[in-house]
């Protein structure tokens, strides 16, 4: 018996290590003690910072039926949470575990402690209504982290002593593994909330220049949601969940990939009448200026074709560098679509905007010409479906 | 004996989770194992990714002295390593730990595998000239991440049943230990990747913005150079050292300064005559604009009082809110000196640049009216040391 729970220990201890969701950790936990300790149920009581209380997960028996999880929170001045918090369980009884028994015998002993009477009372009380035998606190040094409260054994007998010990050391290798969920937990926190801010900073900034031109307002933004829309549809249609890496690199470019047209100067970009070819193939330059700004930001690379080459065209007649079909990078010819349909639907200085009828009409023309024949085909489908 | 060992691996397993330096947790687990079990010297052998290739760590005992930290490398086909990787071990003596004396004895048997003999017989010149009597192979999920190799014990014996069924869980939780700190060092090396695009993409797009302005070209850079120097000025000054947060407020705000400049006519910023008092009350709205841009951005939110109150004075005249004395945040009075600096030592469209030393007197002149003091102070510190 006693090899068999040093083994569980030894498992459960080597694998609560991976497991970074603390929540997910302690149903695992629960649900482990209730399969392998054959009690009638498990539960532990943990301690929420986000709620400042003690909550319960449940599992097995007939009190997950009674309490809804996440429902029951017991604040740290609950009798319960003080007497593990300052340790009352040691100081009586040479031991951090509780049980039903020991604390019955010790209130009938006459010698009882007034405030340590009325306390052990309430916590008796509150572990009979959780239907509980014996209560393992669990301590992150010297704070209490949670406590694990177990039922009755299913065999109806007390726990053996070798039980109560391996309880104890679980409850230990419990607090360590929970603290490390939690590190993580927050690291990936940050993590994400450096991301957001990345992407929130750029798109405040694109907007921001954008918001100079009176004919591009809200384009790179439209421009960014088809982009993505499209892709989610590519994926879709290949039966092939892109990576995150992919989603995240398109987004950037799609974002930045007019970023360049900050270097032309605004009377070009703003001229009513035919450009000249000079001023024509200034604007040509936007894709390369883009890239220049961009180049020095090493995480972006992976990102750069996207800009680079958002404007070359399968039969070779696009810039900068005449590209041919398949040179084309995937993310490009994705944005390619997306600003090409943007630009269309919306007035230019030099023109008034089309229909969208027409403007998809035109597209589907310059499929394999202008546009990516993949790319065309999800963005058509996309329009079928009335998503534009 | 037996339960030291026990005691002495569940306060090492307890402690390594928490270490999340995979080198230093090396150091600590070969300095414990020389330190509690008395062994002459104790290295690891680890994988190290970036090398492909096994490293040394080792401490005690003159072999330290013998082989430089770092330098050997065991690559992947080298006989010790191959040995452990192909769990030959395991096969030869029913257990991964390899002895020395177990390796010689297999060795006068007559019925060893042709392959195994070789191969044996390099891993034992190989633990010769590393002085070691015992290896202890680390593995997480079948893959050799390190052989703990052990010299011998102080006393001259051999090691007990009870110190290698140690060695051997040590090394178990070793190599959970490592995978938890390896796991760590690579979200944190993501979020550093993270911290570096967020900063370098917003430095391109503010140098991509202000390269516009013929007149405030690097005005950015200086000014955030400066700013992060007269921070750390000041808080040396002070005997406190700033967390990194305020650092990184400062640093984000003084890069983002000016951002409001884009919402300005370009018309009133290049003028080259005297300003109307309607282009005057324009430019001052500049603070505004930067924060309604940034403002979206919730983790930006500390850094926008920067932004907000760079143009206000101690004495109540600055804008937009004519803030006094200690009601100006310190992030937005080191701005403000910076700032100034830098817009009087350059070229304005309506004045040419002052000399450095005329604008220091200046700055000193404004000091306590213009200047919070305390900055001012750092400010002229870093002068006098030749620092601008």
């Amino acid at each position: 018996m006693a090899i068999d729970f040093k083994k569980e220990l030894e498992t459960a201890a080597r694998n609560m290590i991976f497991v970074h969701d603390p929540d997910l950790l302690i149903k695992i936990i629960v649900r482990m003690v209730v399969d392998k300790v054959q009690v009638e149920h498990a539960s532990i009581l943990m301690y929420k910072p986000d709620r400042q209380a003690y909550v319960l997960t449940v599992s097995g028996g007939s009190l997950a039926k009674k309490i809804p999880i996440g429902l029951a929170g017991f604040d740290k001045d609950d009798s319960l949470i003080r007497f593990f918090r300052e340790r009352d369980s040691r100081l009586l009884f040479n031991s951090d575990v509780l049980t039903l028994e020991g604390a019955q015998a010790y209130l009938k002993t006459g010698q009882t402690k007034e405030r340590l009477k009325h306390l052990l009372a309430d916590v008796l009380y509150q572990m009979k209504m959780l239907e509980t035998v014996t209560c393992v606190p669990s301590y992150f040094r010297d704070e209490l982290l949670g406590i694990l409260l177990l039922g009755r054994k299913k065999n109806g007998k007390s726990f053996l002593r070798g039980e109560l010990d391996f309880f104890e050391a679980l409850a230990s290798n419990m607090s360590m593994a929970i603290r490390n969920a939690n590190l993580f937990k927050e690291l990936k926190s940050e993590l994400d909330k450096k991301h957001q801010l990345f992407m929130r900073t750029t798109i405040a900034l694109v907007a921001a220049i954008e918001a100079k031109d009176n004919y591009t307002h809200g384009h790179t933004t439209r421009v960014t949601n088809l982009s993505l829309e499209i892709a989610k549809r590519l994926s879709r249609k290949n039966k092939k969940a892109w990576d995150n890496k992919f989603i995240e690199k398109l987004h950037i470019a799609s974002l930045l990939h007019d970023i360049g047209k900050i270097g032309i100067p605004e009377h070009i970009l703003n001229k009513r009448g035919a450009l000249t070819i000079g001023e024509r193939n200034k604007i040509k330059e936007h894709p390369l200026i883009g890239v220049t700004i961009l180049k020095p930001i090493r995480e972006l690379e992976q990102a750069l074709v996207g800009i680079k080459y958002h404007h070359e065209r399968p039969d070779g007649l696009g810039y900068p560098e005449g590209l041919k079909g398949d040179q084309i990078p995937l993310v490009a010819s994705i944005i390619s679509v997306a600003d090409s349909f943007d630009a269309m639907t919306t007035d230019r200085p030099y023109r008034a905007a089309l229909y969208k009828n027409e403007a998809i009409k035109e597209i589907r023309k310059l499929s394999n010409l202008q546009f990516n024949p993949r790319v065309t085909e999800a963005f058509l489908e996309l329009c079928q479906e009335g998503k534009l």
